[in-house]
């Protein structure tokens, strides 16, 4: 997630370097082929480009609508994923009897869901990141878990897997009862469901069809506009036309960061800082002696 | 599902070119008549194409935006499924006692269930497509329920049925208690929506007065465009009305082949591939030695 | 529903014959004025149209959003009346014991419920087309049930009534537990809720001043657009205006009929087609040896 | 709610008459300042209000579907209450053994909380306006709980506690068993979140910036239009003036009456209209001798 | 929030002076360019600032959309909040046995649970404005609660624990049932999601790219439109520039206004007025003695 502050514009503009290239290129081609052909070529009336332009707008509203949406998405299944892990842990603590009154031992249900909970937040992270999903999971779960996993192609799947050996194990040591259990496995259901709606964003690409539509207007708009600049503006043409085609590659380009946000990138949804409030927040529900500290931002951004 | 890299531009032009022929049809027959009764034909101002203009952007900005929402509800449902699908199984071997300990033996409720969920994945996505509902799922299904599904209308909804009959006998033989089978049967019901939402996008035609209506309006805007532009730019006037008309065009086509994602067109939802994640993903819940890769993709596409 | 193919243009444009008339009529009045006053009638720039005919585009654009989300809402309330006729007979199948595995006697409480069920949907779709809400049911009721509907003003909700009845006559005898009773009630629920949205939709008028504005911006635009062509174009005035206002008042007749989607017009919501393909699905499930065919389309379109 | 038929245009006009006037004096005043200072003044070029236009039309086009947004959902909104209503009572009738089957009697659960449900729903929508909520309540409710009522600040509130107090009796008479109870308060939850909902929008003023930059936006509009139309039309600038504007603020006017849907006015959601329907859908089900007429519109509207 | 009458406009324009002199600064610049260079510089045609003008208003349209949609989920949160909170004292008022019928006892489950859930509505209000999380707790909660708050990161999820320790010791007691328990728990679940989402939107910074494109194309505004007014209007180019560059601005920051609705700004959402009419409500359910008066807004506003 892009911070507020210290933003680099340089960091946006170097993304686009190649567009703003292939409009130089463009421009100066239209630019040279009007000093030497300019009796031949038509002199487009510049409503044509206005109406490519505000195709253009419409198109690019719609791209940019759509990949906000993406983004707000996935960061909306991240907030339920936090509050479904907190919930989870509660009802734990409400449901096993005296969990919620002493500190917890070491192999007590609530401490061995909490810290399984906080390793399936870092481990879908980094699955959906396209990092090591196991990094970093020995400090919260024990090696028969991690044995488990191993083999395990979707290994978050498999961690709510172990939750629901628990879930089973916990009644039939009648620590919680019928009831109790259901509702458990409802929060667990929830927690399949946001764990398959952040792999659904990952794995669909969108539709590719309208960046080039994009591509394809922007074009367009720069040729007939270039040819309804004949003679009247001279060298002038080539800033003119560069900022203007420039402005609408960057924000294609800022729409299209936006739809992808689990890439590993500045503007992706901060999975690893979200998964370490979890670990915050449970384990100050667990009164654990160390807790540790809010993920800090890099330059200008969070993870 | 188009994928994101190698797509064939000609993959796209080679649907409008009917649409191409027309405009280019149109816009000779104006020509000659500009050349011929140019006298007698009236100067259109150039702000009626352009209110024409902005007028198919937005039309076409409406059909874009309303067809990338059954687009994407289609992915929704399809991801719901797969979360759905991967819950029963999961909810099974929560309740069903020792289901979660042991390997699932070969008549166990956990693996008859997954086997039959796999299947009905398949036999969900095959019947939208309009191919045979039944291909392939002697891999995953019994005579018995191969025997029951063939005179069945509705197969999908068959296999829910053998579903039900699995959880009366599960509560019958006592494997589940009755809170555990309502909790399972609730995931049924989402399943039963989804594929209710899934035959929704598949049988209901967006509606054809709008693609009318655009194909009018742009029409429009070629003729008076064309008038417009009389005695201006020549022959110019030919390749200009052409690349204008061709970009609305395959504006409109491409937002169309969205709104119906169940075609067995390369535009479509991935279902099979979806159905070979749930099958890899219970496969492993299994333990099952054998799991198959997931689907490759096709050139530039994802079935 | 109105469906992709060999939909006549004629029907469309029948709707819109008074409009055109009057658009004719004003046109011609100005075309006149301007003959005989020309030189005491202001020269608008043809700015002034252009802004107000992207105002009826924004205002269309709008109308459009909105009476489609109607459409398609409705769409979905009856998707949901599908999905949740079919739950229901399938939640007794699963809840009451042995319905599922023999054949279903006439009066079983499988057997009883899906024709209640199915005489609903017929029942709830005429209602709300204003047709007779009894026509046909017959065939799905017994004369207890007719006799207790007559009375009713509001069938579709007696219906339900009878459902809940039985209901509690399933608990009585111990067909069914007690949270098996709960969950079937559930499924009463979401359906006296579809029932509710329909109606919602059926009674609740669209804003009419919208369409008032909509009229009035057109009528404006004409008349300044008319005077701002002053002695441009003579008498081909007429047909331009002619042609360009008729397109707005198509599209805006377009948008007011989805926007009503139970008004028993072609463009309305296929309430009895999706009332038989529940009759299809239900009856295959009760193994019924006949089964009718599924709703055959008229000439362009499906009720 | 406005009705389809017989709207009075008179009813817009006067809102606006405040509006009109201003623009009647700005326009004329712009009119003498150019008689007077005509060559002193700049010649805007008309591409500035086109600008400014295409603002006020998208602004205007953001309030109207933010409007009609909060009027649709005031609308749902008390859709669900009908819905809850009539679902409420169908389940004591579905659960308190023998109510299904009998009469009504006067002290019978089923009468006491049709009745109390009716009242609830006109005193929310008496509340919502501004009205005595307790007005005609007396037909509904017995002195006791009327007693009660009269010194509670939130009058829907308290009613929903005496629902509470009967589900509790209902309970420790055992004429409901434990899950029945938590399936009736569910639909008590329903029912205080729909309460709370209609407060949220009666009680959330809509961004004041955006009516006022609305209104700035417009008077910018003039101002240039009017200096752009220096010397080119006369005074015909002034009905032109005056015409553009005050459709503007039609257009403004009618969003900002539809986002107040409980304000006792003609635009408002028909929530009598709809408390008048439970009341006969519930008398209904209870069998009463007497049921009042659905209430008949005003003039043009139905409150 | 801000209120419908009394609002300053000096408010609003004290946030764009920084930007009004940037502007005011360019365009003299600009100005002062054209006097010395005029004859070097491009006449830029006035389509081009037409075709960015209309980039900024869908720009500004979408920011505009999207702010406002995070400011009313928002507001729909703590309207969640306010339904749950009372939904939780209704049902342990409708759950515990004679809670409903005694006026509430100092220590009874009804008082400790009616207060602390109005302590965590303000110090949830409290801790999203960045505010002392505990300021005026001790007037709702005990000391050993307060005593176990201070240690905690989290204090509002800190009390959640507190309600699900009495939810266990309610169980406990046999003051409540298994399956009451498990619907007091799911009010529990919904108040933990409502406290996440508030958390999500305090937290997610609004993607920050947009804003700098707004500026990049409402710069690109001034200057083409400044070079496209070369030698037409004079010294009156710079109030225009201003005025208009200046709307614009306006917009934008109208927008990110909205888009943070827990900063403890006035136009903030308002969530101290909302604990306090939870608190109201509660203490008359309780029948308290003394009850507290709504809160009264500021000068032009409600916090």
């Amino acid at each position: 997630m892009l911070l507020n502050a210290r933003f680099p514009l340089r960091y946006i503009f170097k993304h686009i370097r190649a567009d703003v290239v292939r409009v130089l290129l463009i421009s100066s081609f239209f630019h040279l082929l009007k000093l030497g052909l300019g009796e031949y070529l038509p002199l487009i009336p510049l409503q044509l480009p206005t109406i490519l332009g505000s195709s253009i707008a419409l198109l690019l509203a719609f791209k940019t609508s759509q990949s906000y949406d993406r983004w707000w998405e996935a960061r909306k299944i991240w907030g339920a994923i936090a509050n479904d892990s907190r919930t989870l842990v509660l009802q734990i603590r409400t449901f096993v009897t005296n969990e919620g009154l002493r500190p917890a031992a070491l192999d007590s249900p609530l401490r061995t869901t909490a810290y399984r909970q906080i390793a399936w937040c870092y481990c879908l992270g980094q699955t959906l990141r396209g990092l090591d999903p196991l990094a970093g999971l020995a400090a919260h779960l024990g090696e028969p878990d991690l044995a488990y996993l191993r083999p395990q192609a979707n290994k978050p799947f498999a961690l709510l897997a172990l939750h629901s050996d628990q879930l089973q194990g916990l009644l039939q040591s009648q620590a919680i009862n019928a009831y109790q259990q259901v509702q458990l496995d409802a929060t667990l259901v929830r927690l399949c469901d946001a764990m398959g709606q952040a792999e659904r964003i990952k794995t669909t690409v969108f539709p590719v069809s309208y960046r080039l539509l994009v591509y394809l207007f922007i074009y367009l708009f720069l040729m007939t506009l270039s040819l309804g600049l004949v003679k009247t503006i001279g060298l002038w043409e080539i800033p003119v036309l560069l900022t203007t085609a420039s402005s609408f590659f960057l924000l294609e380009r800022t729409a299209r960061y936006l739809q992808d946000p689990f890439n590993n990138k500045p503007t992706d949804t901060p999975v690893t800082a979200i998964a370490r409030t979890v670990e915050i927040n449970l384990k100050q529900l667990l009164q654990e002696p160390e807790v540790p500290a809010p993920l800090a931002p890099e330059a200008f951004f969070l993870m």
